[in-house]
């Protein structure tokens, strides 16, 4: 079985870049990626909270929440 | 070929959780790795400045440089 992945982002460049990698290099024969736009989907920001997201773009893997550098504040795409 | 990649830590919390990722979900046949730990090879400090590192842990892919979450300044380490 497939772990599941999430990716949130808010389409800032750090937040391209680091899809980029994320999109080319994630092992797809064990993770399940989905692709979140915080931006433009709202409602997803509660469970990215809840997942431990402070800051986009980051990568929930699993239960490990990792950021990857720094885009943009949680609490500024409210 | 496979693209060059290596992992950045110094052997902190967050590095290791980061590591764990990595090796987990990076995908190996695309992607070869080295694992760095800069606390005890001090040698690669230089080459990892000039990837753009700043912090561990990072991961260098080919030309991208990632910083997982943030664990010790490059600085730190000296």
């Amino acid at each position: 079985m497939k772990t599941s992945a999430r990716f949130y982002h808010a389409g800032c460049p750090v937040c391209v870049a680091a899809e980029q990698f994320v999109s080319s290099y994630l092992d797809r024969s064990k993770v399940e990626l989905e692709i979140v736009h915080l931006g433009r989907d709202k409602t997803r920001l509660a469970e990215a909270e809840q997942a431990g997201v402070r800051s986009v773009p980051a990568l929930v893997v699993g239960r490990q929440t990792l950021h990857l550098d720094f885009g943009a504040d949680l609490a500024a795409l409210r």
